[in-house]
């Protein structure tokens, strides 16, 4: 396999976007991809775009075609690939499996989806679709109340408290006001958490991240064409990528993700690193337990003591192992299919120094994806 | 790039299937395939999914994560790839890329839909999402209208008759008598074409694939596999994709499927084979009128010339050039993303002895499935 780089990034606000379609996301994350990368749209050889459910959120599939069509991508392949939330992932990792092969040497990976034009409802029952239907949906388990009963059992058998949960959202949030693509510009206290509305208890409001628009894309090339460019690349040295039963309660343990163990396993052993080599961290908090599920389960900390971890202010900007500097899911926004895409643009623009505000020096750094209550996990590791 | 070989295959019939869900379907077919291989399903390494839309024909996306669950293939990666009507052929490809690239030996390639679980009104729009939803599908145009247009195009500049069309109907109908997963088992005549309801003049009912549910599955696996297991594999010599406009009307000509063109040069020329070596094919007949621009596109036969091509017999089972032999979308059934994986199971069968009632010797097989109007196609050129 070639050694895969990333030379181009770029976003759009995550936000209600009222004045832009999916495809005109779609074609702003690209086009700053391009430009970010300083190629022209004639050399991209392959398109591929991460979405959970054009179908559902916009009435529009067959997004490989319309992106590549609306950015003017004339004519090349373009895959749509889709995993849940894990979409974005999924498709930075077909991009990569793409590139690595031989097939191409530039390759544009988006990641786009528009959740605000349906009602609040129709949001609910879409990403439900993300959960078995015939185990889970259809008896009208919610992602809230699925992530519900994997925080109540780690408070039970681990003593993580509802507070430490809660410091989970007040960090992200506080690493969202340098993040001008978040969201969410407001700081937010522990107790704003505690007192926010009961979702599904012990999940409030402000321990779930919004519904999103956005788009992310990334410009990726093989060696020889980053070497004969003479570009800066940040290399992907290792991409990981496993499932796990869909529901819930098929799982031996409901406080591990093995998919997440698995699919970092297999990226730490392909870049030869262990997660003591990471020196920062996009993980996927699409709830606030699940930021403290994922430091678990890359490895950060032991099993079940990420409550005093996170407590103890190790995953503070500052901290031993910074997590979710962009803000996260939290409070950056999570477009679904645009998640996995953007945990990569952060990652990369952090290690490039493409983020010259951020007083951080990196050379290793990590991004992980889930897709449902993690029935998919994509874990990527980058290097300078 | 490793050499890639097709080792299994399986596939559950085609039709209105009220006792299987789509995850039951997908599980037949993938087991089908697995013991066709004669492998265990710890062997495998990775699994693609190509599906259209589960989450608008049944209320579920996430379908690498179940289907993988359900058919056993524990914790293996696993990528749903879209690209509507050509989900099946994309997945293909994807499984071949990954295979090529050294990331996995073995690894399972599955095409599902459940098309018939929602009403025809639903479907319909579902259907609809193939094409730009703002430029299209919101002012009312379906798939009967938008290639009925294409007929009629056709017919003025080339003289092509409504005959010409019904006589693919006819034969793909006759072929489909010997396919025991066949939807249709029925043979049609002319008059019976010619005299059925009229769905977007020229295009009439007969001219028209049908929904149908259903799954199909290969096994896909590296030389070094396959020659390790003394397997008799059959090859992918080439896989080509490309896209074009969404919409029909930004295309420059709207009687050539650019997407086709192109991406069956680039599959031709990866298997150093041109249009004259192919012995059989199985192309994408979503309506009659598709059929005979494929055979154009593929370069069988001149453009304009497929209408007096096919009246001759040419493309019969018994002619120069046998174009689906199983029944095509039209008499096989088209559970969307299942065709392309069929179209697959078909060519692979018929060049590796499997179906031993058809009396065909060949030795380089072409499948050619398409997206929407001609926004996605795939080729991939399969070699004995």
């Amino acid at each position: 396999m070639r050694d895969v780089a990333v030379i181009g990034v770029g976003a759009t606000k995550f936000g209600q976007l009222w004045d832009n379609g999916l495809q005109d996301l779609a074609t702003s994350a690209i086009n700053l991809s391009l430009n970010d990368a300083r190629i022209s749209r004639d050399s991209v050889q392959s398109l591929y775009v991460g979405s959970m459910s054009g179908g559902l959120f916009s009435s529009q599939e067959h997004l490989g075609s319309l992106f590549a069509d609306w950015a003017g991508l004339k004519n090349v392949p373009a895959t749509r690939v889709e995993g849940a939330c894990a979409s974005g992932g999924l498709a930075l990792r077909q991009a990569y499996i793409d590139v690595a092969s031989g097939m191409h040497d530039v390759v544009v990976v988006v990641g786009a989806e528009k959740m605000t034009d349906i009602s609040g409802a129709a949001v609910t029952r879409a990403l439900s679709t993300a959960a078995s239907y015939e185990n889970e949906a259809v008896f009208g388990a919610t992602f809230p109340g699925l992530y519900a009963m994997i925080a109540r059992m780690h408070m039970e058998k681990f003593g993580t408290t509802e507070e430490q949960m809660a410091l989970v959202a007040v960090k992200n949030h506080q690493n969202a006001l340098s993040n001008p693509y978040a969201q969410f510009h407001r700081q937010i206290t522990m107790e704003d958490v505690l007192r926010s509305t009961k979702l599904a208890d012990p999940i409030k409001l402000l321990d779930a991240s919004p519904i999103s628009d956005g788009a992310a894309a990334l410009i990726l090339v093989s060696k020889d064409y980053a070497q004969k460019n003479s570009v800066e690349p940040v290399w992907i040295a290792g991409s990981g990528c496993a499932t796990d039963t869909i529901s819930l309660h098929d799982r031996d343990d409901m406080l591990t993700l093995k998919a997440t163990v698995l699919a970092a396993k297999q990226a730490y052993q392909q870049a030869g690193v262990g997660p003591g080599d990471v020196q920062i961290a996009e993980v996927h908090d699409c709830f606030t337990i699940a930021e403290l599920l994922a430091i678990e389960d890359l490895g950060f900390v032991e099993k079940g003591k990420s409550g005093p971890f996170v407590q103890a202010g190790n995953t503070d900007i500052t901290g031993k192992i910074p997590i979710n500097v962009s803000g996260g899911l939290k409070a950056k926004g999570h477009p679904i299919g645009a998640t996995g895409v953007m945990q990569a643009v952060e990652i990369v623009s952090i290690l490039s120094g493409r983020t010259k505000g951020k007083c951080i020096n990196a050379e290793i750094g990590l991004t992980h994806n889930i897709g449902g209550s993690g029935g998919t996990a994509v874990v990527h590791i980058f290097k300078k």
